[in-house]
């Protein structure tokens, strides 16, 4: 273990598990991809860094993927000199930022909010802009952790004591900036004195529900159980579950949304047995610009994560493989939407507004 | 490479792929935990080798199962002398070879088959009374290869030309003594040159279909794709799926049956999207004691299946697991069941038959 918890983090509030933070025109990340073996903290400087670490899933989950875009875009300010078009240049940053991870709504968010900071703070000196950059992602840091615990408080109502929350691919602190959005849920709950239980889908292939879910609730003595995705109908149809709660990559105006692949499977479920499913996210994981989940982008990931486990060949090395990262559940399935401004109900309608209260 | 088509084995027809066979007193076994890394074949000689082999996985699948426990039972005749009681020896073995699985009841119709020819045979010296076993575990090795090639013909008209069959585990030739039961179908398809594709679900934890059942269609110059088994739902509701072919490991007298874990959320998701789902297995797989599927017993494996893989850890090593390697999947979402004896349409009544064509 290197060091998780260094001193002088900006943070509000103290919490056990820190994905990624900035200071001094340095992004630090832990690298996701080594969890639980090892924990690792990289240090980016450019923009081109942490694209790589995003493309490759050393930074994962919708809200975190949307902090670590903003901290780019700063640290893109950062590299700028006077000769530079700042727009032009900034631009190009998010262009090439855009291009990592085609689902998650939050990148595309996140770059909107730091192109207009950029944008309304371009009369300033070049270093005054920098640093109003670099304020807007501390802003929008900060402003995810706050949206997480909101989340949580909203969602508490939600969890029964002695339930059993079954939860899918990871949608925790390690997915945000910070306490989670579904685990947030969980957190909340856990903090509130209620006796849960977590079973946890492992998530092929990336194995995020395995190797972080399991880790980051086991950190924060949460009792948690790890199963195989395909085991989840099994323990729905057998009334081992009291609830579902998943986070999101994107949810259109209509309440359909895109998030890990498999959720679709377990929300099907979930409705057939007659088990609640939430889905906890930001209004910073809403799409208003889409009527309803068919045209949400499906990124396909290399078969490499399919057909290897740390370079040994789990399957023929020349199969055919798909490998969808993402699926989308038609928002019939959900019984509810935990924002950072309240639980919303179906019919969702999240076409003209980013999610107030229903 | 062993070697795995050796000479002088007692096969009525050829196939490409042998997961067991019997000479001379001894049973030879594909080891099916090194595919499709290494092909390796093990030699056994005495009940208790049979039975760990069972235990492990080095031979699975029901129908291969149910053989290897006559071959098993043959090789504790073949241990016995003069001075032993028999019908005490016999019921021994048939106890430990029975404790292996609990859910496949191919294992436990296989052993009232052995211990019947006991019986039957019981007034005969010896030898000739060793040689009835021997023969009976024969006739129990041919007749499946022969119910699997009948399956696959009933099984014909149902797969299109041009169809994308989604299968699930492993119920191909190394599930059976060769040929396969819902890959027997498929091979049917492939034999009587339709163009079909099979997407193959790769089956955590022990992945049967990233493993073998990738290997052996690729042996076959099958078309397969390998996806994870929380993309099934995504391919059903995209319309890239023609039909559900899978086998089954004891199927209730009503129609339910139980098969892989996972099997049931594939069927939600098939008749979700109103894809023929069907399942094929021999009449050996049929219950008729159980009226439907709530009382058939669900073997737990160890939970080192879920957090190690080839001995890296891929979880927390002290984290709670799971690990049911079945579940039950109601007769409601069954579109029709496969036998060597027809097609059977709901409402199913497997009660007071074996499967005469309905």
């Amino acid at each position: 273990m290197i060091f998780v918890t260094p001193p002088g983090m900006p943070y509000s509030q103290p919490m056990a598990i820190h994905p990624l933070w900035y200071r001094d025109g340095v992004l630090y990340v832990l690298d996701q991809t080594l969890l639980p073996r090892k924990e690792v903290v990289r240090e980016y400087h450019h923009v081109e860094g942490v694209a790589y670490a995003i493309r490759t899933m050393i930074i994962r989950g919708a809200p975190a993927i949307g902090v670590a875009t903003a901290y780019a875009m700063a640290l893109g300010a950062l590299d700028l000199h006077e000769r530079d078009n700042r727009e032009q240049r900034m631009a190009e940053f998010r262009g090439r930022l855009e291009s990592t991870r085609p689902t998650a709504v939050n990148l595309r968010w996140a770059l909107d909010r730091m192109m207009n900071a950029a944008a309304i703070n371009s009369h300033l000196p070049l270093k005054e802009w920098q640093q109003q950059l670099v304020a807007e992602a501390n802003r929008i840091r900060e402003e995810d952790i706050a949206m997480c615990r909101a989340i949580g408080a909203h969602g508490l109502p939600l969890i029964p004591d002695k339930a059993t929350v079954l939860t899918y691919c990871n949608a925790g602190a390690l997915a945000t900036a910070g306490y989670g959005t579904a685990l947030g849920v969980v957190r909340a709950a856990h903090e509130a004195g209620r006796q849960i239980r977590v079973y946890a889908c492992e998530t092929r292939p990336f194995l995020q529900g395995a190797r972080l879910t399991s880790w980051e609730l086991m950190k924060d003595g949460v009792d948690v159980t790890l199963i195989c995705d395909n085991m989840a109908g099994h323990f729905l149809s057998r009334g081992e579950i009291t609830c579902v709660v998943v986070g999101a990559d994107r949810i259109a105006a209509n309440g359909d949304f895109a998030n890990k692949i498999g959720t679709y499977g377990v929300a099907l479920a979930a409705r057939e047995n007659g088990v609640p499913f939430y889905v906890a996210a930001p209004t910073s994981t809403l799409d208003a610009s889409l009527p309803d989940g068919k045209t949400i982008p499906i990124e396909e990931r290399s078969g490499h994560e399919l057909i290897q486990f740390a370079g040994d060949p789990i399957a023929p090395q020349d199969v055919k493989v798909r490998n969808p990262a993402f699926d989308v559940t038609p928002a019939r399935y959900v019984t509810a939407i935990i924002t950072e401004t309240g639980v919303h109900h179906p019919p969702f309608d999240f076409s003209s507004r980013r999610g107030e209260e229903e």
